[in-house]
C-alpha cells in the first residue's frame, strides 16, 4: 500500500494536511476521509484501519475507484507533516568512520554495537518540494540522503523481534544539516540542535510488502539516487553497509521509554566504502558516489589533504529518490532547492 | 488564566486528553469543548481563542460558570500529553558547574553565552501522577525539577525581544533522567536519548500574568519547592540564577527553524550555589537545597570524595511544586513515584 499527504489550505488540516492513497503506479490517488482523515489518525489505529485503507489501494490500482483524480506530486506534503517523535539514526557506520578519518580519531569499538542515534525536532517538517530556507551559506549547509520508518504505539523495552512488527511504513528522508554548526553544538555535549534544522521526507510512503524481496532483514536493498544540480551524485546501496537495522533502531529508540504511534525512526546517511573497502568514489571516478556532500568532502581530505566539494549554495537542488530493480520510483522524489530565508 | 488537561478514556481523545479551565485557586474547572477540544488546539490558534478562554476564566472566579465542577487534581494529565517539540535548555550553569567539578573539567567560558539545549522527545509524556516506569535501580533514576514554557508558532531566526511575545503558558517539569546512561550516550557525541525517558509537567499550566511581579525579565522569580519521599529536600529561587532567560532559550531553539504552536522550552534543573558562591548546602544544613538527585551527590563528591546520597529506588516518590509569596500553589504538584516496568 502507497499513502501521502495533501498540501491543505483550510485552517483545520493545514498542520497535518490530507491523507491520499496512492496507486502503485503513483499516477493516480484518492482521499480517505471516511478512514481516516490524516496519516497520524491512520497509524494511531492501524490494526483496525489499515485493511480498510489497503482495499481503496486495492480498487484503485484495479482502476475501479470512482473518486481517483490524476496525483501532482507538487501537491504532496511529507508523509507526516509533523510527528511527536523524529529520531534519526547512523546506522551506516562508513560515514562515521569518515568522519573520524578526516579528524584523525579513531572510531570506538562499541559503535559496532550501540546505534547512534539523535532526537530531531518534529514539529514542522518541509515538504517534499519546499525550499530549504538557510539564513546563510556559511552555516555549511548539506543534504543527507536516508531511508526512514514510521511506526504504531512500540512498547518500552521491545527487542529487535518485537520491533519489527511495529514498522508500518517506510519512506526517504532529506536530513537537512548545517556542517558549519556541528562541531560547536558536538562540543557542547548535547547533541545536534540547530545543526539540524528541518527534514523532508519523500512524497510517498509505502507499506513493508511493497518492497517485495527487496524488504530483507529489517533494510532496504535498493540504491538511493541522489542528484545534485542536475548531476547524479551517488547511488550507494542501502541495504549491505546498514549495520543496524530498522527493528534494532527501533528497539534502541524505545530502550527507556515508550513510542506513541507516528514515531518516525531514520537510518542516517546511506554510505557505502569502496569494493577494496577503502573511501568510496565518486561518480565520475567509477564508484557509487555519496548521499551527502560531508561524504565527499572528507574523502577529499583524505585524499588530497583539503575538501575540495563546496557545500550548497542559495540556488542549488537536490533530489533524492529510490527506483525498484525495473527502474520505476517507489516513493516519488523529494526535490528541493535551497534558498537565503529573509526573516 | 489557568488550563489543564483532562485525561480521557474515549479513544478519540485518549492520545490528548480535553482541555479545561481552571480557577486561580486551582478549586473548580470547566470544560470548553465549543473553544477548544485540546490545548494543542488552543494554543495553534491563540490569538483568536485565548480571549474566549480568558472569559470562561473570569466567570469562572467570580463563582459564575454554571457547569463548573470541582477539581480532582488526579484526573489530570500533563497540560500537553504530548507535543511535537520538546527543547530542555540547562540555563541554570550553577548545576553545569558543579557536574564538570565533580569530575574536574573546566566549564568552557562560551557557555555564559551560547545555551546549552537538548531535543527530547515530545510523544508519551507522563501525567503529573503517573508512576515512573524504570527497568533498573542501576540506570541511576533522578528527578529534575524545572520551569517550561508553551510557545505558539514561532517563526525561524527570532530575536529574544520577538520570542518574548511567543511565550503564552508557564508550567513546571519534571525531566526524569536515567543518570546512569548519560556518560555513555554524551560519550558517543550524539546527544541524550535513552538517558532522557518520559518528562512529566505540572498539572496546570498558567499564562504569564498569573505571576504577577514574579514573572520578570523573561524569568520566573520564585523558588521551586521539591519533597522526597515527604521531606523537603530543595527550594532554590528560580529567578536570580537562571543565566538564559526563556526569551533568549526559545530564540535559540528557533535560530535556524520555524517551531510549531505547542512547542515546549524547559530552563533546566533549577539551581543556586550557596550564598558564599561555593557549592548549595542541602536544607537540612540551612541551604536552599537542591532539584535534582545528582546535584547533592555531586556536591558531596565535591566536598566529601564520594557521593553519599544514592539515586531514586523502586517506591520513592518525589514531589516538585511552586507557591506564590502567599504560600498558594500556582500550577499543582507533580507527585510521583518510581516503579519498577515490567514489560
Amino acid at each position: 500500500m502507497k499513502l501521502a499527504t495533501l498540501k491543505s489550505t483550510t485552517s483545520k488540516s493545514a498542520r497535518d494536511g490530507e491523507l491520499i492513497v496512492v496507486s502503485r503506479d503513483l499516477r493516480r490517488a484518492l482521499r480517505v476521509p471516511h478512514i481516516a482523515a490524516t496519516l497520524q489518525q491512520a497509524v494511531e489505529a492501524w490494526d483496525e484501519l489499515s485493511p480498510r485503507l489497503n482495499d481503496v489501494y486495492q480498487a484503485l490500482n484495479e482502476g475501479k475507484a470512482d473518486e481517483a483524480f490524476d496525483l501532482d506530486m507538487q501537491t504532496l506534503h511529507s508523509p507526516l507533516p509533523r510527528t511527536y517523535h523524529w529520531a534519526d539514526g547512523s546506522a551506516y557506520l562508513n560515514h562515521v568512520q569518515l568522519v573520524r578519518q578526516a579528524r584523525n580519531a579513531e572510531m570506538p569499538e562499541t559503535f559496532w554495537r550501540d546505534p547512534l542515534m539523535y532526537q530531531g525536532g518534529g514539529d514542522s517538517f518541509l515538504g517534499p518540494y519546499d525550499d530549504i530556507e538557510a539564513i546563510s551559506e556559511d552555516h555549511g549547509i548539506d543534504f543527507e540522503g536516508e531511508i526512514a520508518v514510521i511506526t504504531d504505539d512500540v512498547p518500552m523495552a521491545v527487542t529487535p523481534e518485537q520491533a519489527a512488527d511495529h514498522i508500518k511504513l517506510i519512506m526517504l528522508v532529506n536530513d537537512v544539516s548545517l556542517r558549519g554548526l556541528i562541531p560547536g553544538e558536538l562540543a557542547k555535549g548535547f547533541g545536534f540542535f540547530q545543526a539540524k534544522p528541518a527534514s523532508s521526507f519523500s512524497p510517498i510512503c509505502v507499506t513493508p510488502d511493497e518492497l517485495g524481496d527487496a524488504w530483507q532483514d529489517g533494510r532496504v536493498h535498493l540504491p538511493l539516487t541522489v542528484h545534485l544540480n542536475g548531476e547524479k551524485f551517488g547511488e550507494p546501496e542501502a541495504g549491505p553497509d546498514m549495520i543496524f537495522n530498522f527493528p534494532q533502531l527501533v528497539a534502541h529508540a524505545a530502550r527507556t521509554r515508550h513510542l506513541g504511534a507516528g514515531a518516525v525512526v531514520g537510518s542516517g546517511t546511506v554510505s557505502n566504502p569502496d569494493a577494496n573497502g577503502g573511501p568510496g568514489k565518486p561518480i565520475t571516478d567509477g564508484g557509487v558516489g555519496y548521499s551527502c556532500l560531508a561524504e565527499v568532502r572528507m574523502v577529499e581530505k583524505i585524499l588530497h589533504g583539503d575538501s575540495r566539494t563546496p557545500f550548497m549554495r542559495f540556488g542549488d537542488r537536490v533530489r533524492i529518490e529510490m527506483f525498484d530493480r525495473d527502474g520505476t520510483s517507489i516513493f516519488g522524489a523529494i526535490d528541493q532547492q535551497v534558498v537565503k530565508y529573509n526573516s
